[in-house]
């Protein structure tokens, strides 16, 4: 069992991996604390971005000679490759850490043993505190091991009648400066946006973050648009951030710039979501924030391939005009997709609701 | 200005007026707390069911004669008038009150002028402590009063995507049993619940309270149905509370007996919101509890007839299905119906919602 000094350690550590959010893709976020004999907090660290040291690593290092005999406390299991950096069992071994005290097991085939390695020079190793915690805060990385594609948070800013426009189409603004904001953290925070084409079509929108502080990567600006109907003037082909046209293979392209292409096979209509997210996942991209509009989200939803949804409601009514999501194949109530709220709370005047659809939830015994 | 003694009896009167929502239409919820002339609190009382004492009068029937020389708080200006009971400025005048601390002036013609009764005995006498609450609490009847028509609740139960029901019609269940509970609650409150014929015919709901305990009457039953399409097995017509049909004039109504209807002009489509309300408000009904569908209650946004509304939002998607709202004469966002939000709280599974739209909210500073 770990002591309640471990477990509060992990907590901290699950604070510090959230930092390195937006920046560590297509690794995981990790944070870990390192302890000493006396169970004295003596180093943090966090991962900061893909490439930089792992979290054990940094926290290592603040905390000196004072590691010795201590223990380290990581949200995930303790590497066991060489990646771009040495491993991380490695440097606990060598830095003379008694006890490794891990959340989250590492489910990737590579890096998986950390634990075994070190439980054979003798350390104490003990994994599963805050495990859910721990899960929860690497969702996306954890559901991009475990399904192989990226993790796709649907986010929707309705009226409380489920409208995302006025009957004649305009939507500027349903949702507040408040919301809109905070829209823009959860793009720093994702790999790649995406929209469809009609949703292109009727805002033309930028999809570039903006006004975000801290460290992140602009996202791919990707738009799912079967017969390329984007035009050269949309700004979305600015040079703010990366951007990935998504069109079927023998859609006329040749108002655009190859390089933003990417063509994938037609489906029953338009462009099957399994292929554009392995797409995605190929060109590394393990998280995806959709955006829109309704028919592109219920492909999502018909396909199994929404792992969240955050939902912004404005306090207002039209009564008339798009519905936050169509045709995501569900014809009768039974067949409903049935969510968990994990959290609602107001952002300005309007509602955000965090929720995740059952059975789909983040990895926890499961990996375990 | 009210003593703090006086606020916190304002506080617990609010709170005793509450007991008698769904009891004493048409009258409004009135409590009174007996302060002694050292503060204490000597008697307790709320207007229990319209027709019996008023709040005053239970007050000073506990205080006793410990009431000589207090103070009467009430949420609302005691009345002048003679109706079924005497007039409360009598009673509190032979009760021997030496001051009288009401939250909301009374703004009915014939029982306004308390306060002037009063004060013209040489009782002190003030007004407006906790106004907005007390207000709030007596929204219904003030709203009553202020626009003679009876104030219009509008609760709808939907997904997170707007539908409240799939796209075969199933509705049955998008929101949780505690949800549906809290739906009778409302009922018990309300003089009238009213659906309109696409509602009856998909649902054929029975509209009348079950499962709620406590002192209330039977809302009478209210289906919208221009064109007389009630079935006389529809359950809405069993003895279990009143109904009332409001159909056309020129309908056929011969399958139906007689005693349940009402005959309204026609409007551009089905019957206009206004005359519905004037016959009902006519029929002593001063809230109506407003269940649906999304046309009839498209109808009553339109004609700005809609005063509070209470959503239940279950967490599911279903991208196809009835909205919530339709057809509310809404064209652009502009138009959009703008509400506060005054409460959001979960019930069971669900988000409850509770709003009012601006800028019709209940009588405060615009009685006084």
């Amino acid at each position: 069992m770990a002591t309640a000094v471990e477990t509060e350690a992990m907590r901290r550590a699950i604070t510090l991996a959230a930092r390195g959010l937006g920046a560590t893709s297509p690794n995981p976020v990790v944070g870990s604390v390192i302890l000493d004999t006396a169970g004295q907090v003596v180093g943090e660290g966090w991962h900061q971005r893909a490439g930089g040291p792992h979290a054990e690593v940094h926290a290592l290092r603040a905390a000196g000679e004072r590691a010795r005999g201590g223990t380290a406390v990581v949200t995930l299991e303790p590497c066991n490759h060489t990646g771009r950096t040495g491993p991380c069992a490695q440097a606990l071994i060598e830095a003379g850490i008694a006890r490794v005290v891990y959340a989250v097991a590492d489910p990737t085939p590579d890096a998986t043993g950390g634990a075994a390695t070190l439980a054979a020079t003798g350390i104490d190793v003990e994994g599963g505190p805050l495990m859910e915690e721990a899960a929860r805060g690497n969702e996306v990385w954890l559901t991009s091991v475990r399904e192989q594609r990226p993790f796709v948070l649907w986010k929707y800013a309705a009226t409380l009648d489920g409208r995302i426009a006025a009957a004649d189409g305009t939507s500027r603004w349903i949702s507040s400066p408040e919301s809109r904001a905070d829209v823009h953290r959860l793009r720093a925070e994702a790999d790649a946006v995406v929209v469809g084409s009609g949703t292109l079509r009727a805002d033309d929108p930028h999809l570039a973050v903006r006004g975000v502080q801290g460290d992140f990567t602009q996202p791919l600006r990707v738009v799912v648009d079967t017969n390329a109907k984007v035009t050269r003037d949309a700004r979305v082909l600015d040079d703010a951030a990366p951007t990935l046209i998504a069109v079927a293979v023998d859609a006329d392209t040749r108002h655009l710039p190859e390089t933003v292409i990417t063509r994938l096979p037609r489906a029953e209509r338009g462009l099957a979501v399994p292929d554009l997210l392995a797409d995605l996942h190929a060109r590394g991209v393990r998280s995806v924030l959709l955006e829109g509009g309704p028919t592109l989200a219920g492909g999502f939803v018909a396909a199994g391939a929404v792992d969240k949804v955050v939902g912004y409601l404005a306090p207002a009514l039209l009564g008339a005009g798009s519905a936050a999501l169509a045709e995501s194949g569900i014809t009768t109530i039974g067949e409903a997709l049935r969510l968990d709220v994990t959290e609602f709370v107001t952002i300005g005047p309007d509602l955000r609701i965090t929720a995740y659809p059952r059975p789909i939830r983040p990895a926890s015994t499961e990996e375990n």
